[in-house]
C-alpha cells in the first residue's frame, strides 16, 4: 500500500511531498504493476519509492539535477528494499532523452519551464498514460493548465489541497497547516478523442464572463 | 490501486465518501491482503469495495442501518468483482457483535455514538489493528479524541482534509469547494506501549494554557 | 478603518492575531462609538487597540495574566495614539471582577477554562451585546459550543477561517498557510428569545443521526 | 462598521460577494471618509453599500453591465438609507471613462478582460490609491499578479480566502464550505517608488527554480 510515514525517509536538506500529497498523487496517477514511471524533480525519492513498490514489474526514472537529491534516493531505495528504481542526475526536459516510452510521468519540481517539461513528457508518454504535477505557484499552475487546454488528446482534472494537522497537546489538539498544493491529473487520448476538453477561443473569452462573475458572488 | 472515480459507483440517494477523502482513508488504513475489515456507515459501499479489493484474501463487513445502502452495497460489489464483502444490515455498535477479530474498522457514520462505536470496534480490533474515522462535525470529532486520549493503548493523528475542485469554464478553471472532512487514523498497542499518548488531568488543562494562548495568535 | 498591518506592532515574544483574522473579528463584533469593550488575553493589543479606535467614545478593558503583555498593549497604545484602554494584568475569569457592564467581549485566549469565562462574561454583558471567541483547538471549540447550546439567550454563528498568504519570488507567488483559526459570534437575547437555538435532548442525538451521515458523504 | 449580513441584501438572482470576503475586501481597501471609490461589476451593490458608508463625504461609482443588478444597486442603497452611489450601467474597461480620479478601485468581476480594466483603473488610481480584487478562477488572478508584476508603481499583497461555516444540527456543528477566493489588494506609488517589487526577466524564471523546487517539497 501507498502512504510510507513522512519521518521514515532518509531527508537530508533536500525537500519532499508531505504524505498526504504524495498518498493522492500516487493515487491520481494510476499506476499498473508493469508501468513505467518517471519522477521529475524526485527529491528525496519518496514518490519515487511509493511508486516503483506499485510499478513491481516496471521501472521508475527518478530525475534530479541535485547530486545531493540523486544520493538520497539511493539510500531510500536501499532502505525501502526498492530495486526497480533508475537514477537520472539531470534536468527536465534534457533528462527525459534517456528515458523509454512511459506509462505515468509525475512532475514535482518544474523549475519555470512547465511548457517545455510537458512537450517533452508528451512524447515520451503512451496513449492512455497519465500525467500527474504537483504546483504551489499560480504561475506553474496556470502555465499547466494552459499547456493542457492547448492539446486536445488530453483530459484533465485538477485540485487544491489544504491539509491541517492536528498537534497534540496534551488535553487539547490544534490545528497546524501545511502550504496547499494544486495536484493536476491529465489522461492523454488519441488526437481529438478527449471529448470533454474544450477548444478555445478569443469568443469564449468573453462568453466566460457571466460565468465568472456569477461564480465570484456565488 | 486505490480511488475509482466518484461516478462510477452506483448511488442512488445514499451519500458517499468524495474520491480524495476515500484515498487518504484507506491509505492511513493500511490494509494488508489478509485483512479482516469492518466499514461501519458503509453508504453506497465506496470505501468497502476500495478496501476489499486490497483486503484480497480477507475479508470486510459493510454494516448500515439503511436496507437502501445494503442494496447499494451488493449492486456495487458485483459492478466491480468484488466477493469478499459481507453485508450487514444493522446499527453500529449493536451490529458489532456480528463481526469476528478485525484488523482496521473505517468508521464513516457514527450518529451520535461515537464512544459507543470506538468500545464496542476496540473490543474486535487486535493488536496492531487500525481505526480510521471521518467526521464532519466538531462534536464527533472531540468526542473521538477524547475517547482516544484517555485509552493508552491507542496513538493517533489527525488531519483535517480540504479538497478544493477546478472547474473547467473554457478558458478558465474555477475553485470549487467541497465540505471539509476530518480524518483520525489510531493504532492500537498493547496496554501502556503508546508511548506519545500524554495522560490527561486537569492540572494539565490548566498547564496546558500557554501552549494555546502561544498557538492562537502565532 | 481596521486592518492595521501586523508588523506595525510592537510584537517582543508575545503572540499576535493576524490581521485577517482580526478584521474578521472585530468586523463581526460590530462595535459603536459608546461601546464597552473586553479584550481576554488581550496579547500584543492589536484587537483591544482596532477596537479602541472604534469606540472611541467606549473603552476597552485589556485583559491578560502575562505581565509583558500588558507591557506591550501599554507601548501599542501610545505607538497608536489609543487612549480609552484600560489594561488589566490577571487572568480572567477572576480579572472580569474588575469590568463594569459590556457590549462586546473578544476570546483570544481561554486557557481550557471557557465555560468559566463564558460565565463571567455573560455576568457583563448587556443584552444585544456580542461576544466574539478566536479558536485554534478543536477542544475549546467544542466547549464553547457547548455553552452556547446550553444558554437559550444566545445566537451563534461559527465560521472557520483559513488563510493562504502568496509569497512574491520574483516571477512565481507561492501559497503559504497560515493556521486556521474558528470565530464564534454570540449575540445575548433577552430569556427565550433566541428563536433558532434549539433545545437539546438525548432524542436529538439520536435523531441527528440520519443528517450527520448524509452530511459526512456529501 | 462593516459587514452586513448576507441576507440583509436584497439579491434577486445577481450573485453577491459572500460577508467575509465583503469584510476583508473593504477593510483591505483602507476607505476614507472623504474617498472617490469605483465598484466593477457591482452585483447587488454589497461592496459598494458598504464603501458608500465608509466614503460618507466621498463617492461611490457601482458599475454592473446587467441592467438587473444597477436595479438592484438602487434598491439596496434605499434600503441602507446610503445616497452617495452613482450607478453606471455599463462594462468595464469602457464605462470607466465617466468616472473621475479616484481613490480606491474594488474589482469584483472582469470578464476575461483584467489587464483592460487594470490600465483604465490606473488611468483614473490616484498616487497611494489602492486596488482591491476577488478573483475565483486561476487565470485571473494569474493574469493580475503579472500586470502588477510588470507595473513597477505598484506594491501588492495577495491571499487565498477560505471560509467554513459550522452549520447548526441541533447538538452538532457541521463544517460547510463556501467557495475560496483570492484577494488582491495593490497600492500606487510614484513611478519606480515601489521598492519590493522584483523586476522580471527570462533569467529570473530560471534562477527562481531552486526556492520552487524547495517550496513544493516543503
Amino acid at each position: 500500500m501507498i502512504g510510507i510515514e513522512d519521518e521514515k525517509f532518509i531527508r537530508g536538506n533536500v525537500p519532499m511531498t508531505k504524505q498526504e500529497i504524495r498518498i493522492l498523487t500516487i493515487a491520481k496517477a494510476d499506476i499498473g504493476a508493469e508501468d513505467y514511471v518517471v519522477d521529475i524533480g524526485a527529491g528525496t525519492g519518496s514518490l519515487s519509492i511509493e511508486a516503483a513498490k506499485i510499478a513491481e514489474n516496471g521501472c521508475v526514472y527518478a530525475i534530479d539535477k541535485d547530486p545531493e537529491a540523486i544520493d538520497l534516493i539511493t539510500q531510500n531505495a536501499e532502505k525501502f528494499s526498492v530495486e526497480n528504481i533508475v537514477t537520472i542526475n539531470g534536468e527536465a526536459p534534457e533528462a527525459l532523452e534517456q528515458v523509454k516510452k512511459i506509462d505515468v510521468a509525475l512532475v514535482g519540481g518544474s523549475g519555470g519551464l512547465i511548457d517545455e517539461i510537458l512537450t517533452a513528457v508528451d512524447a515520451k508518454l503512451k496513449i492512455g498514460g497519465r500525467i500527474v504535477l504537483n504546483f504551489i505557484t499560480v504561475q506553474s499552475l496556470a502555465s499547466c493548465l494552459n499547456w493542457l487546454k492547448s492539446h486536445n488528446n488530453y483530459k484533465y482534472e485538477a485540485i487544491q489541497v489544504q491539509i491541517n494537522r492536528l498537534q497534540n497537546l496534551g488535553f487539547y489538539d490544534m490545528a497546524r497547516a501545511i502550504n496547499p498544493v494544486h495536484i493536476v491529473t491529465a489522461k492523454k487520448f488519441r488526437h481529438n478523442q478527449a471529448a470533454n476538453v474544450i477548444s478555445i477561443s478569443d469568443a469564449k473569452i468573453r462568453n466566460a464572463q457571466p460565468v465568472q462573475i456569477k461564480g465570484i458572488r456565488d
